[in-house]
């Protein structure tokens, strides 16, 4: 496998010339005095260092090691914990963390380059942070003050971790069904008893506690998801002064052995009488780990892309080197590299075009969150509400996808281990699956983010669009505003239709609503070129990689839309024997 | 994992009533001894019986043992020996053989159904006499007389096996470069030198010699692949009597550790002055090797239309059992079926229209064969040879797909190991990648198939298609007729372009022309159901599957159809150093 390279170049093209969040900044009296480009780069290049050489190069052998459970403890790959105390103390962990408890305040759209970064370096072991960020968006949301001066900086700094405990063994996408009950104790606190699996990071050595976020119900809960509750179970809990202290009733059953994330616990935990406190409301515990849902779902497209760019970076560098075949060379004898092939090419390129879209996209919703939380901006949070199962369901599709062609890349040595090709392949799969299936994202997109509001967000989203769009025009407007009309119908056909109807549609529609969107962030790229800035090098690449994008991967949403357009009432005519 | 059960109603329902063979081995006077309708169907309930009941249970045993490497000797999965000695002792691994030499004769749509079904039951596995079967294609074709007496008898019996040997570390679809060298000895055989990769079944235990087919050049061997030779070199050299005698010398260098198929051995393979033996003409051997070659690659279409075939019937069963949402029910304590979700039915019904789709092409194709043996019919033989790279590619493409899809229906259960869903995607991977990776495939169908004879066999193919449809119009008609309409219009423009469009153009021309063929295929599903033969459950699954298909699954051929409208010069815009 090729050394993992950071595209900073492209991350930095992102932040400052595609969406110029160094000017939003500095109009931010929040964070005008704490990061600026300079700023930003400097961390950037330092997040770089460390997954381009303390994670990125041990990927494969933790892969090979994997989380191993021994006597009740899981051990994981021993760079993990070097990698891990690097990441704490360069103040990592807390990167966009809450500076009155200890965070460095960064914004999101900051933490989500990193993000990027670290998933390409190791996606089992990018969950380890991840998660523990999570769980302190919710904490820091719905905890009382009390709770947040105990966890929070003991979190951001690296200290201890984080988990959420949603899933049982028959309760997966359908929480209302949960048996993990929460009793009431005298002191206010309550015993949480049942089992809850597929627990990431649910136990392991790297940090000195763990912080499990547990959805359970109470004794007088309403039937379904109305009558879930959150609650915080520490490994340890906090003594007076508080550290670390007794340890809690929360025990670790089995790891599952799994297609890839092979470092990631992933744990069926038990749960004894041990001591939780609530979280926010009573029976208002779904909204509360949806705050952590929600960001633990853009975290998913970081992943998708994340694993893509190493993909890509791995296969290009291979097809450098691997001399085969003939293109102008006619010598017999003499193989020349792949990278001269048309369908070699034509493999990479559909990655590039993918993955520098998606960057782009989730530069602009990490961009979209920090407006809503430093300008209090609605707009904005309902625009990231509904950009986020796309983050979610689409990035990570294309990011296997994309991990699938570069393996084809390599041809036989793309299967084998030694590649790390393989790898990528299984890692970046769970990413379609977890966090909520990306069918139930499409679900979530399809009824809950644009038929509920009868089209309200995505069609005003699609008419600002093509204002921006049409206002600065250049040569590929015409076939993307075409598409944009296009969808703006069908939008208008699918949410006439009854929900059942909406949900068979509700997939396609996202992929389809997906690349249009990306053929925006490509105009957006390239309004974004200026000669004055950038090597041309850098813009011709980028305006061939767009025109490859708007003329053989953008044309696929003509099946789309025509599949789209055919009625979708032939899913209901089987019966169950047919299947 | 549910209990596989090989799909013998759509076998039969494809060989007797779709292409209505039993009626074509009858007119046969090759065949119309040996076999019809009713020792067809006991002979496929029979291997029916081994693959379900003493291979498709043990598949996943198999993946985590795996073929060992220790002290020189390839050790596999124990149950392996029982199945094979099952499979010899009942004559599965001479079924299409030559009954001259001692195999069953079976028609080539015979024993394709069988292939599918040892797919299903354990990729891995049925490498092995699926090898064996390809090596015995090849010497049956190229071998003299004394040779296939000698290797034949033993081959189709199981007692030995079979391997093909191309691929070197530096050379794989470019066999060109090859340097393995065979000098010729006093005795008119050869001694062969050099170092073979990812040589399937190249080492085991399984049987009691090895057949390899090594590709080798001569010393006045003319550059390039047209200085490629062919050779046998067993394992054992046979004795005067034609007994496994003396060690021949080729031993196993290392086994690969790969993303799946782990049961079968793939070997690096050292020759160091091997005794060999020419077979065909000196310098043709790559033309000899072809006849395995494609007889190998239509196998790649069974295992993933296996594949697909086990994940579907694996989701159908997991969709039914699994409780969770709720659909009609309102109790929002009460779970139900998934498979009562719309998005759960559409993911089963796209494996569902592919698969059979798929079922009815690969008899098809295997039909074409038989033609072109039994009648020693050219345009049979022609047209088998345009669709091949079209099972291969095709089939496998969709088969990996399909066990993605049915993986996803399992959510996270689909990821761990316990489900058998993540080693269906793992093996079924390499399906695309060897016998020449689908890119390959790509570039043989559209320059040599399609742009080699001006477009005049994929052209003619569809004017009887149009014709064959228009003679018994049905309801799709009129959008499959359009589509072909377009294909044609599309595979002339193709045809006129330089051979660098057509290679940057090959992989989604195969795709286009692939859905299109499977929609023919549907209408061929559809014109054979009769009522008086099938029950009414039959038919309208069939129906509505086919509606389902041209509707919800074809139209993605327009997506096709436009990205191929525009201009693919794009891929040679950047330079080495942009990607």
């Amino acid at each position: 496998m090729s050394q993992y390279q950071a595209p900073l170049n492209d991350i930095y093209f992102n932040l400052f010339d595609v969406w110029q969040l160094d000017q939003y900044w500095q109009q931010q009296s929040q964070l005008a005095d704490l990061i600026e480009a300079d700023t930003a780069k400097a961390i950037l290049e330092e997040a770089a260092k460390i997954c381009e050489q303390q994670i990125a190069p041990f990927a494969s052998s933790a892969d090979t090691v994997g989380a191993k459970l021994v006597n009740g403890k899981v051990l994981l790959p021993e760079h993990y914990h070097t990698a891990y105390k690097s990441l704490s103390e360069g103040g990592w962990t807390g990167l966009s963390g809450d500076a009155e408890f200890g965070g460095m305040g960064m914004p999101k759209a900051l933490s989500m380059m990193v993000d990027e970064m670290l998933c390409s370096a190791d996606i089992a072991f990018s969950l380890y942070p991840g998660l523990t960020a999570g769980a302190c968006v919710a904490l820091l949301q719905h905890a009382d003050e009390a709770t947040k001066k105990t966890y929070l900086p003991k979190m951001y700094s690296g200290e201890w971790s984080g988990t959420m405990c949603l899933t049982e063994s028959h309760a997966g996408s359908d929480l209302g069904i949960m048996r993990t009950v929460a009793k009431p104790t005298d002191d206010g606190s309550y015993q949480l008893t049942g089992s809850k699996i597929f627990i990431t990071a649910g136990e392991h050595e790297l940090t000195s506690n763990i912080v499990h976020l547990v959805l359970a119900k109470l004794p007088d809960a309403p039937a379904g998801s109305r009558g879930i509750s959150l609650f915080l179970v520490p490994k340890y809990l906090p003594d007076a002064s508080g550290q670390a202290g007794e340890r809690n009733k929360v025990t670790v059953g089995s790891i599952e052995h799994k297609m890839g994330i092979n470092g990631s616990a992933t744990c069926v935990l038990n749960f004894d009488d041990a001591r939780g406190y609530l979280i926010g409301e009573p029976h208002r515990g779904l909204a509360c780990m949806f705050t952590m849902m929600n960001y633990e779902r853009l975290s998913m497209g970081s992943q998708g892309l994340g694993a893509a760019e190493r993909a890509y970076q791995n296969a290009v560098s291979y097809a450098k080197d691997r001399l085969q075949g003939r293109i102008s060379e006619k010598d017999p004898n003499k193989a020349e590299s792949i990278l001269g092939h048309a369908d070699v090419r034509r493999m990479l390129l559909n990655i590039k075009a993918m993955n520098e879209a998606g960057r782009t996209f989730a530069t602009w919703v990490a961009s979209l969150l920090d407006k809503a939380k430093y300008d209090n901006c609605q707009q904005s949070a309902q625009r990231a509400n509904l950009l986020t199962p796309i983050a979610k369901a689409f990035m990570t599709d294309q990011g296997f996808d994309s991990c699938v062609i570069a393996q084809q890349v390599f041809g036989g040595h793309g299967y084998v281990k030694e590649w790390g090709m393989e790898q990528l392949v299984r890692d970046v799969r769970i990413a379609q699956i977890y966090e909520g299936t990306n069918g139930i994202q499409a679900a979530d997109f399809m009824l809950r983010k644009v038929a509920a509001d009868k089209g309200d967000a995505l069609l005003k989203l699609l008419a600002e669009i093509k204002q921006d769009i049409l206002a600065q025009p250049i040569d590929i407007t015409i076939s993307l505003t075409s598409y944009i009309d296009q969808l703006v119908q069908l939008t208008k056909a699918v949410i006439a239709q009854d929900s059942r109807a909406q949900s068979a549609n509700a997939c396609d529609f996202l992929a389809l609503v997906s690349y249009i969107l990306y053929g925006f962030m490509w105009y957006k790229n390239l309004a974004a070129l200026k000669v004055e800035v950038h090597s041309s090098t850098f813009i011709t690449a980028k305006q061939y990689t767009a025109a490859y994008f708007f003329t053989r991967v953008l044309p696929k949403v003509d099946g789309l839309l025509s599949l789209l357009r055919h009625d979708s009432a032939l899913v209901d005519k089987l019966t169950v024997e047919q299947f």
